[in-house]
Order: C-alpha cells, then sequence, then structure tokens
C-alpha cells in the first residue's frame, strides 16, 4: 500500500513513562492505542502484525488437524457453577448482568462451554480422540495491568481442547501440540523454554509453560540453557537440570503458552462421558492449550527491538517488503520506485510504498520504526548508476534496477 | 477433510419450537448450539462458512481502500458520555464494573472508540479521508432473542468508519461502499433491496439499509420489485417508486445492513477537528457502514434452504467439494474415492470426504444438511463402469473416471 494512504498515528513525545520496552515500543510507534488500563486499540500496523501471528498458528492447529469452532464471551453463571468457578477463578470473572437480572461471567477461559458443547453428542469410543479450538477475544479483570500487552485485561486467544479415551491416547496428541507450538514459536523467530509448572486455577495433573526468557517477565524460573527446559519453582539451592545434567540459572522469563492435562476434571463435574468398546461408560480425558497473541505480539517486540526501532521476524512483518521512495525532483526516481511497487504487488507481495514527500532523514525513521526486513531504497543518485539499494535484515547490495526487475525473489530472499 | 473426523453434533429430534426456518435448520444440523438466549457456538461447519462470509467482506473492504483495525469491546463509560449514549443507546449496553469499580459498556458498535483514536492524529487535509474498518464481536442487550442468528446477543460485525473534510468529498466514497456492499451480497448468493431508512441512534442525516425480502423479517417496507429499491415507512396508501415509476409492494425484511452519513454529529460531541487548507481548524465529516456478520448467514440460508437440507451458494459453502464415497466390499470404490480426495486436496481444494461406515441414505441424508454444492459420489456400480456421478448444484453427469481425474475443474466448474 501507499505509504501516503497508511492510517499510522506515531506518538514520538511521550511524557508517559514506560516500564516495558516493548510496551513503550508498541505505543510510540503508533502499533497499539491505550483506551483504558490493559484496554488497547489496534492500529493497521499493529493488527496487521496480529493477524499475521493468528494466521501462523491457525495453520499450525489445522496441521495437527485440529478444527475451528468460535464461542461466545457471554457465559452464563450456572455453567460456571457446575465447575464451582464462578467465585474461585483468578483472575475473577467479569460480570455482566442483562434485561432479565441474568448474570454472565465473560469468557477469560472457555473449559466449561467446549463440554457443554461436547455433551451435546452422545460420545462413543469411535468419536474420540477429537480437538477443537478458536482464536477468540478473553476477558481477565486483573486487578494491574501496566505492562502493555503484556499483561492485559482483552486479548485474543487461542485455546485449544482434546478429548481422549485414555490418558495413554492423550500423551501423543500432547507430544504433538508441543512440537505445533515449537514450529509456531519458531515462525515468530521466538525460542522457548519448556518448564515444568503448576497448572493453578485451570486444575490438572501436569502441564507445561512455555517460557522465553526475558528481563522484563514476571516468572522466575530454574532454565538450562544448554537443552532449554526448565522448572517453575522458588529458588532455592543450586540444581542440575533432569534432562541434561546442565547447570541451572535462575532467570526472569514471559510465560507464552500453558498446555494442560485436565485428565478427567471437567469431565467428571461437568459429567462428560462416552461410551467405550465394551458399552461401558467412561469419563472423557481432556487436555487444553493456549496461546495469548497479544503476550506473544510482545515478547516478539522485547526481542527483536533495535536501538532505532524494530526489524521484524519474516514471517510477523506487517509488509513483505518497504520500498522507498527518496524525495527528488527527477522525476525518473519515482518511475521506478512505482515500478517496483506494482511490479511486487502484481506478484501478491505486500508492499508498503513510502511515496511521501517526506526528508530521506524522516522516511528511515519511520521505517526503522515499521521494521520490515527487506528494504528497497530508490534514490536519485542511485537511478543515475541505474541501481537500487537491497536490504534483507542487515545486508545492503546495490543490484542493476534491470536485473533486480527480473530477479526480484532471488534479491529479497523471498 | 475426512468426514469421519468432523466433529458434527445434528440434532435431528429436537423438541424445541422454532419460528424462524434458517434457526431451526442451523441448530437441527449442527452448524450452531445454543447456549444461551441469543448466545451461540459456532461448529467446525458453522464457523467454516462464517469465516467464508468474514473473507469476502475483509476482501471487499480491502478492496475500496480501508485498513483494518481492531478495537475493543470494553470501553469505558467516560467515552460514552462524550456523545450522552452512555444511558440513551438502544438496546442499552451490557455493563461491567472491574475491580477499581470503573464502569464499562461493552462494545455494541464504536464511533465513540474510533473518534478517540482518530483523535490521537493532529489531522490535516491531507490526512482526509480515510477509512478504517474491524470485524469483531459485538454485545448488544436485547430483551427478546429468539430468532436463531437473526437477532444475538453476541455476534461478529464489520463496522467501517470513513472521515471526510466535507459533504462533497463524502459522497462519493458512500458510493463506492455501496457497491462494494452489492458485490459482498451478489458472492454470498443475495439480491439485497436498497432502502432510504431512519438512521436511530447511530445518529445523522441520512442512512440507507440493505434488506431482504423475506416473511420473516422484523422490518416493514415499502419494496419496488422492478428496480429494487424501497423506503423504511409505515403503512399508508399505495405508492409509486420515485426511482423508476413502478409499483410498490408492502413486504417484511430483513435488515443485512445499514450505512450512515453521520456528519459532524460525532466529531461535534467529541472534537474531532482537522486543519483545512487555509489553515482554519473544522470539524471531520464522518460515515459508518455495518453488517452483521452472523444475520447474514441466517439471511442466505433462509434463502437457501430446500426441502431437504441447504445448498450452499459457491463461495460459502463449508467446503468446495463433498466426496461420497458409497459403502462396498468391493476395494476399488475406496481406492478411487481417496484418489479423487488426495487429487483435489494436492490442489488446495478444500475437500470434505465422507469416508463413514453408514448407509447410502444416511450419507445422502447428512450431505443434503452440509450442502456442499459439488458432489462426487463413488459407488461399486459407478466404479464398475468406470465411472464417478458428479453433481454440480442441480445438474448430474457421469463422467468417466479417467476423464475426471484430468480434468476435474472441468467438470466441477471450478
Amino acid at each position: 500500500m501507499l505509504q501516503s494512504k497508511l492510517f499510522y498515528i506515531t506518538q514520538k513525545d511521550l511524557s508517559e513513562s514506560f516500564v516495558v520496552p516493548s510496551h513503550k515500543f508498541l505505543v510510540k510507534s503508533g502499533y497499539i492505542v491505550q483506551l483504558a488500563a490493559g484496554v488497547y486499540i489496534f492500529t493497521p500496523l499493529g493488527w496487521k502484525v496480529h493477524r499475521k501471528i493468528e494466521n501462523i498458528i491457525r495453520e499450525e492447529m489445522e496441521n495437527i488437524g485440529a478444527q475451528e469452532i468460535h464461542m461466545p464471551s457471554l457465559i452464563n453463571k450456572e455453567l460456571w457453577e457446575e465447575t464451582n468457578r464462578w467465585k474461585t477463578i483468578d483472575p475473577p470473572l467479569f460480570q455482566v448482568k442483562d434485561r432479565h437480572d441474568k448474570l454472565f461471567g465473560l469468557g477469560s477461559t472457555h473449559e466449561e462451554v467446549i463440554v457443554f458443547l461436547a455433551r451435546k453428542k452422545q460420545l462413543s469410543y469411535k468419536d474420540l480422540p477429537f480437538s477443537l479450538f478458536q482464536i477468540q477475544n478473553k476477558f481477565r479483570n486483573e486487578l494491574r495491568a501496566q505492562a502493555g500487552l503484556l499483561r492485559t485485561r482483552e486479548f485474543y486467544m487461542k485455546d485449544l481442547y482434546s478429548f481422549h479415551r485414555s490418558k495413554e491416547d492423550f500423551k501423543p496428541f500432547y507430544e504433538r501440540v508441543k512440537e505445533a507450538y515449537f514450529k509456531i514459536f519458531k515462525r515468530c523467530g521466538i525460542k522457548p523454554i519448556l518448564v515444568d509448572a503448576d497448572p493453578g486455577t485451570i486444575g490438572g495433573e501436569f502441564s507445561h509453560e512455555f517460557m522465553v526468557e526475558d528481563e522484563v517477565g514476571e516468572d522466575r524460573i530454574y532454565f538450562c540453557r544448554k537443552c532449554y527446559t526448565g522448572i517453575n519453582i522458588e529458588k532455592g539451592k543450586e540444581l542440575k537440570c533432569k534432562n541434561c545434567g546442565g547447570d541451572m540459572s535462575y532467570v526472569n522469563s514471559i510465560e507464552i503458552a500453558h498446555i494442560f492435562y485436565l485428565g478427567e476434571i471437567y469431565s467428571k463435574k461437568m459429567n462428560l462421558l462416552f461410551q467405550d468398546k465394551d458399552g461401558s461408560k467412561k469419563y472423557v480425558i481432556m487436555g487444553c492449550y493456549g496461546i495469548g497473541l497479544g503476550r506473544l505480539m510482545a515478547t516478539i517486540v522485547q526481542k527483536f527491538l533495535t536501538d532505532k526501532g524494530i526489524l521484524w521476524p519474516d514471517q510477523i512483518s506487517p509488509f513483505d517488503v518497504h520500498v522507498i521512495e527518496i524525495k527528488s525532483k527527477a522525476k525518473k526516481v519515482r518511475e521506478v520506485a512505482k515500478n517496483i511497487y506494482n511490479l511486487l504487488s502484481k506478484e501478491k507481495i505486500d508492499v508498503l510504498y513510502d511515496d511521501r514527500e517526506k526528508s530521506a532523514g524522516e522516511k528511515f525513521f519511520d521505517a526503522d520504526y515499521i521494521g520490515v526486513p527487506r528494504r528497497v531504497v530508490v534514490s536519485e543518485r542511485g537511478v543515475k548508476d541505474n541501481v537500487v539499494e537491497v536490504k534483507v535484515k542487515d545486508k545492503i547490495k546495490k543490484v542493476k534496477i534491470k536485473d533486480f526487475n527480473k530477479n526480484f525473489k532471488k534479491y529479497l530472499s523471498l
């Protein structure tokens, strides 16, 4: 798209002080705008990044055979009471009353609803296993929410739920989800630590967190730098890694995902049964698996911030290519830039074309904030020599315009 | 996907009585499951259809240069009070209190938030016009919600907002939105009536509704069958169409979209200004444009119901092709069906393959409910003659398997 048309709000002169670098960056460079504490608007730039993350997650969920559904946010009190979570869930629910004085809790998680749904089916062992996911807005009535997208009161979550005959059937699926998660995070440029964790108010026998080492993270974990596994326990004496015997460091980290073996807890409380091969009725074995999209986005930002702005990982970048035309009186400059823009756009490459009447300095300043990892700079001097400057991440090359137009995919590593 | 794996809930023996055919169909055939009055879960089948509609709308919005953003549902009371809608909006807001006793209204529409966002930018005439849209969950505190997806308390809406220097600049954009809407509805198989309407609590100088003639519709309009325009007024004497002079009938109809000329009302109330060419500050001229996705889905269902189930319009169908294998002891049948499934899937065609151990009768019964307009039936008798039965909408052809495999796109009108 034309950068002159991009609805882009930079707040460069913020008086506000920020605790977390990703928060400062996302607000300052106009990816998000705060509406209330922990409640954000995503601008076109911010939402493009968010949707990239959403689509990566969707693809990897579909790759493991999970089916997408959609559950509502208005969840009636009676349903929450079936699991006794109406009053006990932490953080507490946002409560809403309708015009008939009926109470609802805004969904912060959807175990109750998914079991309600599964219960509608007369489940036989033949129906198992199956897995359902959604990418949907969650509400959390947090007391404090001051770290930008790291802790919000409203955010998109991918929540996946799986249903099994037995723990034996559950285990390989749990491993497949782990693998899918590692793929997702790799595509996002993130290498997480797999951590034995406490299931908390979600419950269940065991759970794992995916943590990213970061000094702004709220969780302190023991972590082995050799095999990237860890334990979420209070600091005590020095520990050796169970997995590889390596030394463990005690570090701050951000939880970007949490997966749970729920076993029978929800199916017992809500009476979710299936008929087994021998005709007997048994409780369904369940797992659940969550990724918060906003927090993942903030974690990516934390990692890819530069001293000038950001350099997005390839698959998360709001645009594929940034074409920057350096303002010039020579008509040829605009011609070459426009031609490249059209050429790439025709190939369904998502290009941001800086066609604005701004100085080179301002353009590069903004470009560093937008952080597209592939850049084509068209300048008067370049055009005189029949070249454009192609930058892929930190590598800069001058390329003959003719060659570029013929082989732009090669030069841009597309 | 394999139909044996599809998470599919049919509720064929419902005791419940339904007023609206689309409601009955969507629940009975397992596209949606009711959680509370006017609050629904979308199953994999239902969500696939919903996402098809979502993507069509997104494409057509992007085609007119609108940029996608995302606004939250938690909207603070103070913001609603800037326009005096906290208490006056109809239907009333769902209210939520946070742990600091601050009040929020769950977004039923987002004029306040979009103006809050636009206000963050120091707008110059050079920034105008621009348009922003979102596809996001809305909450409406309806007193009654018993018509399935036609009237719900929680639903996805596409809301678009446009910003202009003047009414003159606004008008051509309004016309472009109209055109985009007609494209969207055409792709959904719907021919709407354009109706002069009352802006209601959204406000503004004028507005248009897109209505679909349907006896279950809650709105009564005068409608000209010749030029598909109408007026939303109380029944009076006989009317002639202003547009073409044709006779007008008084009919029931469903409102599937509403577009508004807001003019200065929101920018005045919320002080949204831009600096014009001559340096003077002026109020921004606004328009807003909404489509409710669930209601559109229900309206499509209303139109495409058949006596056996549904026949989805091409672009809305949950799958592109339905391959039905008629259970047989002959191994060849499974082989041929599987081969076709793999062949089409490789071409990124979204195929539902009925591989279940069910009778032909049951398979066709379900197929009519799933309503994919392209069907390939593989049976023992067919395979003996080296043919498959290809059905595109209501046209059935026997096609040599060899020919089909070579030219399936032609035979399937893909």
